[in-house]
């Protein structure tokens, strides 16, 4: 049993003990993950029997590819019907009896209310914090790809350092870096899961521009290139003496990373030092929780007493009303995974979780600094996936 | 009045034909449409009234960008009594015959519900096909970024290909263009409004990989880099004599531009040569038509008709189950737009509309040659906005 066939079957004791008839997974990554083939179409978990993956688009593809029983997709007005005839006794029950689960989170209503007509009588139930806690344990495949990720960034944080100068926009250095990801095969694109939200390749923001306030639910912001873009890297030139903020990721095998680090062209002003140095003291004092047992939103805690202490509260994470509630993320397919490391998230860390930790510093017309890693939990504590060098990076 | 400030009201015309009680906009790239500033909240247009900008990120940013007014989203449990205060009348109505508006073909499930208790006893419409329609004809400015991304892809694509030689891989040539994109404003994503729909910058793919079926809705596949990733430029390496299909696109302030040209190291067989010419003659027929009034529809089946003349049914825009059934669909702040040029697509033709055209033959084992303007639509006819030389382009 290969370990897409091995999600499946812990998908399905799931089910099994909700008391649901089956899952339907709608959304592209989560039929990627379950199934290793990313197509057009719908992979249905029954409580008992077989999985089935309904493709429209590309059936070839999928036949080639996934580790499921393949199927067209046909039209949803025999889908009943069809299932039905598959899995007797799973789906004819007295309406109201029949739970099926799917991923409320991400599925849009239009396409939510096609399967409540082509599966008349069933309930819905929202599935999608299931599949969210599935994935946040990693098989060593996924550290795999995540590892090899953390090489690729280092190799082209590196390849790039050597091209900063005085002068430079950040879209410019942001252009090399990217570069540089998709020589070493960073495929292009990088996911979120939250509605509305999008990631270009992370950013790179220079001094007041990367503490401009922005949507995105991150503790650095930037101009970007336009309203239409805001956030991430935009025209601002790199001046001596400012923060370069270097937040970069990218996604190999499906797999991302999440790394920053602070450089600085010359040194940097007592104060903002300061504050990377206290980021630099969070982070270490993080690393010692770091373990099986640890409670996720703990660690955001413990950093939040940290801040107060080095008075620094008002600048952490953001500024102003501005300021985002968390201190790191889960992240795997995608970059908004579970745990989140931050109120509410009573998670307790286990082996197999992966986690990028972002402690950052904003002072509005000055920049943001701070330091992000990304760590595997092991059964004795952590590893440290990422691997560039540490400490701010003057050039 | 500006044009975001013009949006709105002609929004709000619609509402108030329709009957409804207001629009409330929820997506991304919808609000900045409405806007101009793209934040984490909501754009309530009521039928009578001042729009009402609600966000809840950022503020800061949305108060120096937005063309509306401005207020914090606050907790959705008293988003009712707020909108009641500021709309008198708006939404007291007896259950049932307040109507609102929303996109739900882009809204997920669990956030609707949200609002559905937010904002008990009204009755929720989808508005979505509205906003497409109304974005479906562009205003000059909108016109003016297209045109500046096409000029910015025939740059990029002029500038990559001396490198261009035998034995390098997909990935590195569609590198290689990303950057030339991104040192000339490429904002370094770009949108597709429909559910899983992603895209990278396009696709470089030569010979047999450009002919590989993908889940995605477009005449040519790739093998992608991984099945995590699963289209566009994979590994594959650029051979003497195949086909290299270059259909890339990029977004300055906002707007998509796409295009595709087919290149050869050499020479093409006679066999792919001739269907190349056959996409050439298809894209003039078409331009022969595109004038206001001309049904969408009609282009695309009079397509049909001209390659079932040249006998390539079978290879037009993808092979076998894996066809797609358009000629070209709408492009502006997203790639998938109105009017698609397929069956059922009966828009009248209108000064305004933006269309990428993209007659393509698929030989499967051999490659996909064709190619692909964007046009738009005037008073006496079109503007063919891409303007990168015309023709097989050999090496």
């Amino acid at each position: 049993m290969n370990v897409f066939e091995q999600r499946q079957r812990r998908l399905q004791a799931e089910v099994v003990q909700r008391g649901w008839s089956g899952f339907l997974i709608t959304q592209n990554i989560d039929l990627y993950y379950y199934t290793g083939s990313m197509q057009t179409g719908y992979l249905f978990i029954p409580a008992a029997g077989e999985p089935l993956y309904l493709v429209r688009r590309s059936l070839v593809r999928a036949e080639s590819e996934a580790s499921a029983s393949v199927e067209p997709l046909g039209s949803l007005k025999t889908l009943k019907e069809r299932l039905a005839a598959r899995y007797p006794g799973l789906l004819d029950a007295a309406a109201g009896t029949v739970r099926l689960a799917t991923e409320l989170d991400v599925l849009p209503v239009q396409q939510f209310q096609r399967l409540q007509v082509a599966l008349p009588g069933a309930a819905w139930e929202d599935g999608s914090l299931l599949i969210r806690e599935q994935r946040m344990i990693k098989s060593p495949d996924e550290v795999a790809a995540i590892r090899q990720a953390a090489s690729v960034v280092d190799a082209a944080l590196e390849a790039a350092i050597p091209s900063i100068r005085e002068g430079m926009a950040e879209f410019e250095l942001m252009a090399l870096i990217e570069h540089q990801l998709r020589l070493r095969g960073h495929q292009g694109l990088m996911r979120m899961r939250a509605y509305n939200s999008e990631l270009i390749t992370g950013m790179v923001a220079a001094g007041a521009s990367a503490a401009v306030p922005t949507y995105f639910d991150g503790p650095a912001g930037g101009t970007g290139l336009h309203p239409s873009s805001p956030q991430s890297s935009g025209r601002a030139l790199l001046q001596r003496g400012e923060p370069i903020l270097v937040d970069i990721g990218c996604s190999i095998d499906g797999y991302v990373i999440d790394q920053t680090r602070t450089l600085v062209i010359g040194g940097l002003e007592p104060e903002l030092l300061r504050a990377y140095e206290v980021a630099e003291q969070v982070l270490r004092a993080t690393e010692a929780r770091l373990a099986p047992g640890t409670i996720s939103e703990h660690l955001y805690l413990l950093a939040l007493d940290q801040v107060q202490e080095a008075g620094l509260s008002a600048h952490f994470m953001g500024y102003g009303d501005d300021q985002v509630k968390f201190l790191g993320h889960g992240i795997g397919l995608e970059i908004d995974e579970l745990p989140v490391l931050a109120k509410g998230f009573k998670y307790p860390l286990a082996p197999g979780m992966v986690i990028a930790i972002e402690p950052k510093f904003t002072f509005p017309g000055r920049g943001v600094v701070g330091i992000e890693d990304t760590y595997l939990i092991t059964e004795i504590g952590f590893e440290k996936l990422t691997i560039s060098r540490g400490g701010l990076i003057v050039i």
